[in-house]
């Protein structure tokens, strides 16, 4: 029986997660569900679970840290908590002209707009990438190579109405096949005729990840920066009113 | 006429670049024509005839460092030459453990696979997008809002095969109008019914670079890691011979 909306806040309290902590996983899964990306939604709660190795207790670490560089661990955490963390950290101490992390043991991500957008509305721009377990093959065969590999950009606005980018490079998300709608069948790079490409964006993007965090358990990859210029108010203007990439 | 390879060498310098830039030049139009991207090949040594400020004197400039970060201006550069400057300064003094390197005033960048690979055979791993005209309109419809926006990621492998994807956000680049490959009408986001997919990662990438370098003129946004881990043998393996983004 689905999760309801005003029950996600208790069902996750459920699983033993605190106050902050419960009150962030809510507020992720039904800012997609009100996003309709119901895959990163309601369905995940029940999801969580069936995790075998959930500990709500867990804490991220940040293992190292040099100017413009952080290196985190999820330690066992939930990736969207270790992403959480992340954003809270650059949000508190914001880089200073631009800072890259790097996160190991990182997952399930989520819904990556989420956490660009946090960036975006405290004035940073950014760019994230994660991974996650094999599920598209190459368009020449074989067998799941690389995962669904999303990659968000998130780019802040004076007009408050930032552009957040969110793209899976996947027909269809594993979300959207845990929500029943999509076919597993639709677990293939999208693009149809043209799907070497978003193949080729996935697989560098998953080598990215593992080159900086590891090939042991799954990671993350963000970029955040102080941007120096403002371009989107006058790109919205030439887009006249057309429907922008992360507009509700 | 066509230019034949052996004459690009010459052809250049005849506009009056000095020898290194000349070789350099040469050897990524010829480095694309090996690849089969003719668009950025021998087509582009006539255009760079008829660009209107060329300046072969001019010299890219580092306008500001900090740990982690440097800016680049183009200064009257051609982006190639540009690159290749910013390219061969984080060789010599290669990151640790990253940099992001943002480029005002560098058009044209070319092949951007060409970058990313100097960097991956020098051992770093590179995300690299750059701005170009505005020649993609939105799915909905309007006027063209955004540029074809490559993306390159490359990363170094112990194997000595780096993967290199390149991957250009529209379903034809200009340079392959350019060279009589593909019709004007197919300068739209790639993907097909999935468009606003490649839209939506071409109008983040395009706001990234703005909001780092500017939208005065085009710019360039690159991330260069030295990798802690060395992901790529695997993949080979698991890839079972077929062919990866940047195999020739």
């Amino acid at each position: 029986m689905p999760v309801r909306p005003e029950e996600v806040l208790d069902r996750i309290r459920s699983l033993g997660f605190s106050g902050p902590d419960a009150e962030l996983l809510a507020d992720h899964f039904l800012d997609a569900e009100r996003r309709g990306k119901t895959g990163h939604g309601l369905a995940r709660v029940e999801w969580l679970a069936t995790l075998p190795d959930l500990d709500p207790a867990a804490r991220p670490e940040l293992v190292s840290a040099a100017p413009g560089f952080e290196h985190w661990d999820g330690r066992g955490t939930l990736g969207y908590l270790t992403l959480a963390a992340i954003c809270a950290h650059l949000v508190a101490d914001p880089p200073w002209p631009a800072k890259v992390v790097t996160a190991a043991h990182c997952f399930p991500t989520g819904m990556l707009g989420y956490w660009v957008r946090w960036l975006a509305e405290a004035g940073l721009a950014a760019l994230l990438t994660a991974t996650s377990p094999p599920r598209l093959a190459h368009p020449g065969g074989g067998a799941a190579l690389v995962g669904t590999i999303p990659l968000a950009i998130g780019i802040p606005s004076s007009g408050g109405d930032p552009i957040v980018a969110d793209v899976s490079m996947a027909k269809a998300t594993y979300g959207a096949v845990l929500a029943g709608e999509a076919a597993p069948e639709e677990l293939v790079p999208f693009g149809a005729d043209q799907a070497h490409k978003s193949f080729a964006l996935a697989l560098g993007l998953q080598l990215l990840v593992q080159a900086a965090a590891g090939a042991d358990g799954y990671g993350a990859f963000l970029v955040a920066l102080a941007p120096e210029f403002d371009p989107v108010p006058d790109l919205r203007a030439r887009a006249a009113g057309l429907r922008l990439p992360g507009d509700s």
